[in-house]
Parts: C-alpha cells; sequence; structure tokens
C-alpha cells in the first residue's frame, strides 16, 4: 500500500490530536495511502525525543529545517505558532512538500497570498486545519442546506466565544502580541467562525462591518514581572454580507466567561432553520416550517451513520464524536487529496479568504464603514 | 379601598391579555388601589359590547373619543394597533387621564416625544407595556448583573426573532406598512431587546449600527386580489455601543423560521455569564468564574419565591409563570406607579428613548455609519 | 347570566391559587356561568376577614362549618389539609353543594369511597384538582396518545419527585403524620403521577409492586424542642401494570434534591415516542418512528394556539403557560362540569381510584409482592 | 520499549472500535507497554485478512482457535457474539493469555462463574468492556459521589434503553435467541446499567425486584421467509436494593422509540445531585444543596482537563469526547492493568456479578419476589 510520510512540527495541543488522528485514521476510513507518522520537530533535540516516543514518531530532530528538507518526508504537518506558519510552510513548499498547516494560515492576508501563490506555482498540496468542518453534525448542516431543505438562506448568525483570556490575570504570552499572532480573538476564533460560515452558507462574505475591543488592555507577563499592553483584541463583532445578498453577523471572543468550546450558529431559510452549538457537538436542531402548525418544532438529531462519515466511527446512531474525531476525518481528508486527488477545502487559497476577511474587518472597525472584497 | 377605573381601548391580543391581568393582579399582590374594569372601547358598538361581557368590563362603547372623556375614567389603557397610539395618548393626556400604552410607543420619535412631553406637562402618570422585563427570570437578571455578581459587564447580545411572517404567504397587513407600523420587525421586536439591553445593563445606549432588510418584498393582499410591497424591515441587525464603552448586538426578526417567542439575551461579564431564552421564561442560565475550575458550568435557576415578584404567585419553586403573568407583574407597577407614586418605567419618556433608538437603527443603514444618541 | 357563589375553605398555597384562577378564568375562556368569589372561611374570622380582602371574597367566616351550610354557596371549595378534606366534603355533600376539592381526595381509599359513595347518592357534581393534567402541553400528549399517532404504548415511565423536604432540618409536620397526612410522597406527589399515568394512557393499572422508604426517620419539631419520628415515606417507587398489558414504573419523592417541581413522564409506544419535564412546562418531545432515519429525532413543541386550550391564552405560540394557568382551565371545567353537565375528570369516584392505588403500593411494599385491584 | 500483543477475535462493531482505540491509544496516554495490533481471526481466511489490513493487524487467520494457541499472542480480545464469548475465554485462558472481552461476559451466571474461576486458577489478567464506565464525565460522577460531595446516595435510578428492535419489522437474529444471547434487553443494555449503578455507587446491589417482558413475540426471519418467536425480553424494568440500604431501579429496553445511546442516570444524595445522560456524553448535571436559595440550581459541568483522563485526548475544557474515546481509555486500563499490575476493573469476577443479577432479576420476574444475591 501506498504510504505517506508525515513530518509533524509542533506537539503542543494541536500537534498532540494530529498525532492521534493520524494513528487511528487508518482503522476508520479505508484510505487511498498509509500516513507514516515518520518525523517530528521540536524546539530542540530532547524534547523531539521524548515526543516522538509518546506520539510514536520514528524520528525526530530539533531543527525543523532539517525536517522539511528530508527527502523522505511527503507531508508537513504545521502545529507551531501561528506567527511560524509562513516561513515554515515556504520552506516545505520550496522542497516540493504538501503542507498540512494549522489555522490561521498566516498573520494577516498579505503573507497568506505569498503562501498560496507559493503552492499553487509549486504545484503542491494544501489544506488548513479548520477542522469543525468535519463534525458530522456540521457537514449535515452543510448538506440540509445545499439541498435547499431549508430553502434560501435569509440569515447567518454565528459566534465562537471562549473564555481563556476572561480572567484579566492569564498572563500576556504570544496570543497576545500583533507580531506573534496577528489579529486576537478575531484570528484565532474568528477565523473559525468565518471559515464555518462561508462553509455552511455556500456563499463568499462580500462586506463586512466590525467592531473589535481590547477590554483587558494589560496583562502581567508569565513571570509577574510586570504589566505589557495587550496588542489584540479580546472581542469582535461584524456585521456580513454574503455576494448573494444574504446578511449575517458573527462574534468572537476570548473573554465570554462560560463559554469552553462555544463554536455556534443558526442558519435561518425560507423553509426552516439549523440551530448548532459546538458544546454539544453530536446534536443538530431542525426546524421545518411545514406539516401541521401543532408538530412543528426544532428536531434534535443525534449524529449517527446516516449522516455524514459517522458510519466509520459507529454503526450506531447517538453514540457521539469526539473532537479527536474531526481531526481523524481532516486526516482522511488530507490523505485522499493528496493520494486520490480528491479536492481539498480549505487549501491556501481558501485560507487566505479568511485572512482577508480579518484584515477587512480589522479595517472596517478602523474606518467606521462598511468594507467590501473584491 | 381606593380604586382605579380602567378605560380599555382595543380588545385583540393585547387588550385581552390587559384584562386578565387587570381581573388576577388583585388577588396576586397587595395592591394600593383596586383595578375596576370600567369601560371597554372598540370600533362599534356590537363588538365592544360584546368584549365588554367576555372580559368583564362594566360599560361599552364604539367611540374611545368617548372613553377618553369619560369622567369615571382613571386610566386609559391602550391596546389599539401602533399608529392609533398617538392620537389616543394625546387624547387622554388632554383629559388628564393616566396612560397605559402597549408598545412601541409611537411610530417614530418626534411622535413619541410629543406624547412624552404631553403627558409631563400635564402631571399624568404613563407606562409601556414592555412586559418582558416584568418576568422574574428577567428581574433577576437585573438584579445579578447590578450587584456586580458577574463582575462589569463585558459584552451584550440579544435578539427578539420571531417567525410569524416566515411564510410569504402571509398577508400584507398594517404590520407591513410604515404609515401603521413604522418599522418592521425593528419596530415590533426590535423594540422589545432594546428596551430589555437598557433595562438589564443599567446603561443607555449611545450609538448604533444597523442593517435592515427586507426579504419578502411583495405579500398579497389579504382578499389574494394583487401583491403589495412591504414597506419596512423583517429582519434587522445592530451593533450597539453603550454610554460606559460596553458593547453588544441585537438581532430582530419576523421570518426567523422556527422561533416562537424568540427574545434572548446573553450577559457577559468580568466575572461570569447570564443566559436567557423567553421560551423557557422561567428559567435562567448564571455562570460564575469562581470556584475549582473542574465545577464550573451554567446553573439552571428555576424561577423561584427567592427570586423577584415570583412568591406572589406560588411559594413553590419551579413551578412556572406564564405569559399572562408577566402582565400581571406590569399591571400592579401600573397600580402602585398611579395610586402610591412609586417610580414607573418604562413611562412614555423612556419609551422615546426606544423610538430614537428605532430610528437610529434605520438612519444608520440609510447612512451605512455609526449613528449616536446625544 | 348564570352564576356559581364560591365558598372555599383554606387560604395557604392552594386557596390563593384557586382565588387567582376563579378571578381569571372569565376573562380567559367564555364560560356557561360565572364563578363568584363569594364565601370565605378560615381557622379564625381575624384571618379570614384579611384574606377574604386580599383575595377578593365578598363575606369570610372564622368557621366553616357555616360556609358549608350557607344556603348563597353553590360549590365548596376544599383548600384545607388532607385530614381534613373527608368530613369538609361529607358536610358540603349534606348540604347538597357541589364540591372543588384539593388532593389528595383522602387520607385512604376507604375514605374516599365514603365520600364518592355520598356524593353520588346527593347527585352533586365533585371535581378534585390534580392540575397538572389540565396543562395544555399534557392535554396534547393525552392527545397524541389517544389518537395512535405515536402507535400502541409499550412502557410508560412516570415521577413526581420534589426536595421540599431533602433538608433534615426541615421541621416534622402534617405531612409527616401518618393522621394528617395519610401517604408520604406516594400521597403528596405520587397521586399526581398516579393520576397522570391513568390519564395519559387512558388505561386503568391493575396491578403494582411498590417500594417505600423513609430515609429521614426523625425530624425536629417545628420549635425544635425535639426530635419526633416521621411517620410516612420519604420516597417510594413501584412497578405498574396496566389493564391492557402495558407496563411502567413511578417514582415519588419529597427529597430528590435538585428536583422543584419534578413532575415529568415517559410515554413509549410502537411508533414513537414522548417526553415531558413539568419544570418546562410548555415544551413537549415529540419523537417519530418515520420518515428518513437521518431526520428522526425528538421535536420540541412549544405550546400554542394548536394546541388544547392554549388560544384562550395568548394567539400566539410559545409564550408560556404558567402553574396558574393550568388552575385556570381546571376552574373552566369545574364551571362546565356544573353549569353545562360536561363530564369532570377526575370526580371523588376517579380520586377514589388513586387513593386505591396509593395503599394497593403500600400493602405491596409491606407483603413484598404484587397487588392487584380487582 | 514493552511490548503487547493482541489477538483479535471478531470485527464487526466493537472490532474495529477496538482496532481504533489500540492504535491510538499510545498517542494520547504514556503506557507501559506497548499495544502491538499483531493477529486477527474472523470467521474465514478471506474476511481475516480484508480485515486485518483494513485495521492495521499484521497477521490474521480464519481460525479462532489457531490465534488464541499462537505462542506470540499475549491478550486475546474478544468481540464475537456473546455466545462464543466462554469457548473463546476458557481456550485463551487455557493458553495463558490475558483476555480483554466484550460483555456481556456470559449468557448466564454459572457460564459466567467458570470463566472467572478459570481465569484465577490460570492467573491471568481479565477485562469485560462495559466501557461507558470510562466517560471521563462518568468518573467524575464517581469522584463526586464517593468524596461525599453529594452526601450519602439516597436514590439510583437508571435506564440503558435504546430503539434498535422498536421496528417489529427488524428480523430475528442472535440478539432474539435465548442460546445465543441470554437475557434479550437485560443482557445487552441492562449489563451496562447494573454495572454503572454498582461502579456509580460503590455499592453491591443485595435485591432485585424485576418485570420482563417482550413486547414483539415474532419476528421475521432475515430472508423474510416466516415468523418466529422472540425467545428473550424486548424491555426489563426492576426495583434494586444495595448492601447498604439505598433504594433505586432501572430499566433496560430495545424498543423504546427515540432512544439512540439511552443510557442515562440519577444520583441523588442527602446533599445535592448528579445527572447524566450518555447523549450528551460530555456533559454532567451537578446540584448542590446549599448556598442561597435563589441560586441553587443544576450546573453543567463540560468534561474538560480538570476532570478524569480528560486532559489527554485536549488541554481544553468543553471540546468533547465521544464513543471512541471511552475504548481509549479501556484500552488504556487493560494494559496499564496487564503491564504495570494496576487494578482491572470489571475484570471476569466483577463481570459474573453482572450476570448473577441478570439471572437474578429474570428469577424475580419468574417467581413474582424479590431475589437476594448472597
Amino acid at each position: 500500500m501506498k504510504t505517506l510520510r508525515i513530518g509533524l512540527i509542533g506537539t503542543g495541543y494541536m500537534g498532540k490530536a494530529h498525532a492521534i488522528a493520524l494513528r487511528a485514521a487508518p482503522s476508520v476510513f479505508p484510505l487511498s495511502a498509509l500516513p507514516v507518522c515518520d518525523y517530528l520537530a521540536e524546539v530542540d533535540e530532547i524534547l523531539a525525543a521524548r515526543k516522538a516516543r509518546e506520539l510514536g514518531f520514528a524520528r525526530s530532530t530539533g531543527d525543523w529545517q532539517t525536517l522539511v528538507a528530508d527527502p523522505d518526508v511527503d507531508v508537513v504537518d504545521i502545529c507551531a505558532p501561528n506567527f511560524l506558519h509562513k516561513e515554515m510552510a515556504l520552506a516545505a513548499v520550496a522542497h516540493g512538500k504538501h503542507v498540512y498547516s494549522e489555522k490561521p494560515l498566516a498573520l494577516n492576508a498579505a503573507d497568506a497570498e505569498i503562501m498560496a501563490d507559493a503552492a499553487e506555482n509549486a504545484g503542491i498540496k494544501t489544506l488548513v486545519g479548520f477542522n469543525y468542518i468535519r463534525n458530522s453534525a456540521t457537514q449535515l448542516a452543510r448538506d440540509i442546506v445545499s439541498s435547499g431543505e431549508i430553502g434560501e438562506l435569509v440569515h447567518f448568525r454565528g459566534r465562537h466565544n471562549e473564555d481563556y483570556m476572561a480572567d484579566p490575570e492569564v498572563p500576556h504570552d504570544w496570543h497576545t502580541r500583533r507580531d506573534t499572532a496577528g489579529a486576537g480573538a478575531l484570528g484565532d476564533l474568528g477565523s473559525h467562525i468565518l471559515n464555518m460560515a462561508e462553509y455552511l452558507t455556500g456563499r463568499y462574505i462580500s462586506e463586512v462591518f466590525g467592531q473589535l475591543q481590547t477590554v483587558t488592555c494589560q496583562r502581567p507577563l508569565a513571570d509577574g514581572s510586570r504589566m505589557v499592553p495587550v496588542e489584540n483584541d479580546d472581542q469582535t463583532q461584524a456585521l456580513l454580507r454574503f455576494d448573494n445578498g444574504l446578511i449575517g453577523n458573527i462574534e468572537a471572543s476570548r473573554i465570554a466567561a462560560g463559554r469552553k468550546m462555544g463554536l455556534a450558529y443558526t442558519l435561518t431559510g425560507t423553509k426552516g432553520a439549523i440551530v448548532f452549538d459546538q458544546e454539544r457537538m453530536s446534536e443538530l436542531q431542525l426546524y421545518k416550517h411545514e406539516g401541521p402548525k401543532g408538530r412543528r418544532g426544532f428536531t434534535t438529531l443525534l449524529s449517527g451513520p446516516d449522516h455524514p462519515d459517522y458510519a466509520a466511527f459507529s454503526p450506531a446512531p447517538g453514540h457521539g464524536l469526539g473532537y479527536n474525531d474531526q481531526k481523524i476525518v481532516e486526516v482522511r481528508d488530507l490523505i485522499e487529496g493528496i493520494a486520490a486527488s480528491r479536492p481539498l477545502y480549505p487549501d491556501f487559497r481558501d485560507a487566505w479568504r479568511i485572512n482577508r476577511l480579518i484584515d477587512a474587518i480589522e479595517r472596517s472597525h478602523a474606518e467606521a464603514r462598511w468594507i467590501g472584497l473584491d
């Protein structure tokens, strides 16, 4: 069987999730190639060696540039912090590697465009890890929308709110610096809900009106030595227009007390509506404006084998998918995109759109006006 | 015991709700005066007489001007469609009557200001029926916010969405005409959520950025003879700034498939959050960012006798209040405002603010910019 | 218009709820007679006079026997504690009054039978206040079951659990004495769920197997002077067989920490299921085992004007009924039963069945065997 | 690193779940030995070879007896239908292999006892796949109970209801035959909830009173040729007594329309309560009978890194675990039980208890009396 050798850079939160998914995927899905956990890079040799052992990678290095240059690596999997994506991806592309990168793709649209151009010129395949669109319930939502089952969409409401920085004592780190993170909540979480908005509606967002706010303007350094300014948004909200006239709005917040995985959306159509909350990721609420009035209401659909990609995990409905299962679907899509030439979404070009939307929302805020994307 | 003789104008949806509340209130609450269902006006004598019999009013008339001029009437209760509020209220005020009016107060801020000025000049008492702020759970939310229990507010999200016009076959009526309704969903439902935003936060909204949309641009006349244009918004969304820097957003829609009583809000503070949905009107979700991390989550508070105004309805928690119970609380507030000189909120002056906000949102949409309210 | 003069005995929790409902009902429903809040009895003259004033009754007395003998009283409304029902009802019947009694009807089946016999012999009308069956959502559940919409029933699960005695410091009172309350949680709450079981299924329970338990075996007297034994059950559970072979189970508890109004049921049929929880009294969950598998799930039906008795409260769906609204429906049923000769359910005979079931569950527990009812 | 070579028998629903978990576990948890997917047995060579390829096993065989005798196999993993467990386990034990078996362990207690005795005599390790007790939220529930956080337990309610046989057209298969399945819903699903009852309470069930029912008495053969009798229960309910006086009840049903993964429990204590539903497997509802009355309610705890075993899957709360993640925890427990001599629960001896409870419930039904265990 054909193999794809994976070179993983970064073994934090996302690096481990990728490793789990890479190992589990072949037992879950029939794949056109077998992903091989081959090479792992971390910030130094010792950590890299330990992580390789823990996550089941054959080789390790303290120098990611060695990894991207290694002739046996087929796919470079970038799980390093945002500000490193560009350099790593360009290096990988320069060596002709396929690239699987975490999101957001870049710190801004200009960088993302350079990356997308480079990838296209090199003819390599890319995939960006907006994993929430792989969830079975969300794939189902997309199918319901695209089939017209709830009519024409009239409104989209989305949010991705969490509270990981709700406490003002949470220290300043790379998330709160402009040069390492780019936008704040808008970049980290807003990128997901913007991607979700386009995925679910099947339309492009064409105009945005945004409002950003930094609520905790200073945070302590991790060592508590002094306070430093927070350089990006704690919370953002924006009104949207899509290219077909559809309107909607989004929120992104990292200070939304109580929300742990608060990605949620409501899709309203002329004949029905869908409500989803990632904190109940295996449930989709579906309303149809049909049948006797006394029998209309939101129906709770538990993810099951009649929904996209669920059956590979379990033949029994309602048994529940988890966060890491989304990554397993994503790995399947990566493998099939490379080994079976299936379309990859979102690739670097698609992810560039998300960076453009982020930039447009920031600019809209600064200029207090609607900003259009061509 | 002192009495307050009520003259009710209009016996549709709200007129009946007022009648139920006027009759029940004295058994629920100790009152400083007894409301007497005295006089009822409808569009003709026959209907008025029938409705008076059904709703338990002593006298009736087909001419509301007779009612407002009647020397025995203490309070004129206006439950006629929006476009009649102004004329009726001004006539009542001219006769020195207290006025209890349904919302929105007027078709626009200019009219509302005339009404508020007239009421204040006449020295009469007024109350406008934004009844959702009387619900025990919502009063509790306000208490939690104002006590600082969830810290300083950092975000307000509100919506009042329903689907009574989701079906494009729902005919054109006074709701869809500018000269009879003023704004559409924004006026009918948005007025509630704007009032709620100020009530809950205890702050004034100082700037708005709105987006309105008419989705069903034509509707049939009731007799099906022809299609006529819809003259106001089916759905509106707006970003908000409050006078203390707090930000937020609202939605109002009459075409939100699936939402029957879709007033909902989320209040996020620095130390916690509150989530409420009027479709579960006896539940408040409260999150506190305190205690062991593994025990943090939203707590479902069922309305009970330890919450505002509940005990008068039942000594037992969780037994549930209903829509009409809110009106009973409102009637209590009306009676106490008049007979015991307690503050009345929202009076005509407060309701004028809501009309100003509606106008500002419309203007913001037209001019594509933030509109401030002094 | 015909009137029915009401003589109310007892003005605690239920007495007030009856008063509210009696006053509101004529504005809510068209009635065949007008209930008049005429006479009120309490334990002494002073309290009676005060309560009459508060609840809007014309006359008052400190002697309930005077009330039941009063020639102007048409209906005696018994809201006194359980152990007084028998004496009061028999006296009322002896004076030819119709009787509206709170539940449970009696302390045991023998007493209830005497009461039912007396009422039938006197030819008067009776109604017992099992008010939860009047809720619109529960009436809808009954309609769905009886129409066959969820097929043949295969299982009934019910509980009525509350936590008003969860705290062992809650003092001994009439609820915990055998001679004043009869059974404990089983009598107070179990009576509701047993009535509900028969109402919803439309079948008689024919055999029971029960298990009772007193968890807090001693409680302090209200003055804290000493501990006295608790004489009845804190919690009960029972297996059921209905006369058509259907099986099910019930629970009743007064020590179920967290449950405030914890009446809940699940009806499972061959073609669907219904789930209901009184803490969300305006929601019914309906599942139909039909249609595409990927679209099956429980649908949340919000009570609305297409459901039984809702439209009289509001023309708009989802606006929510409350606890007292159930009593308004009950009063309507009482009035129509008396003034328009509609069937009254549950009357004393039906309520005797409930007392028999309670006795049978207690006996089953004592004898550790199934107990059949004829 | 030490390895444990796994020989998997059976690759249906559970076989695949085991394979996924065996592959993913080493990336999720630090393990004392590395499980190696070594050998796979299916009903014939061809299927076995295909499944080995799909699930990532090195070798395959059409003869399970070859597998259990293979000297390189350390652990025999039995995922074949219930009626084969005994023969396979005894053969594995005879070859000195550790055994990881799906549940229920055996068709009856007598067989289970033989298996437990054999395993103990051979000194090998065993684990039975009651996977729902591995879920983070359920482990948390157990911790809350055992720490006394909700006081002394006063009631346990549990159910495991599904609807996979709700449709009477679902054909007769091994589930509905006494000689292949043993008990019906009671064995398949009741075994889980009985295990859960003992796991959560930390007590043994000492007496049971059961009621079984076969609702669909005949089902078609798979080829539709004729109807054959169903030989075991479609639904069962039972009252329970635990060895410390605690009472409770359980249900198991395979015809519970609407329930897909309907394992649910409520634990009521003197100071609080826990409510859980496996259909929302990453949520635990916790109520504490403490603090101001107006702030008491059930708190929704989303599984997170402060709860047992969650952090290995994700450092972020609320991200959600899935069905297969439970199996990953189970595999970790298996490996640590064997390689690090940690206690294994439930082993064959514990699982024998479950079979004894199943038998006792059946006998109780037959004899219409409480049945005690020792």
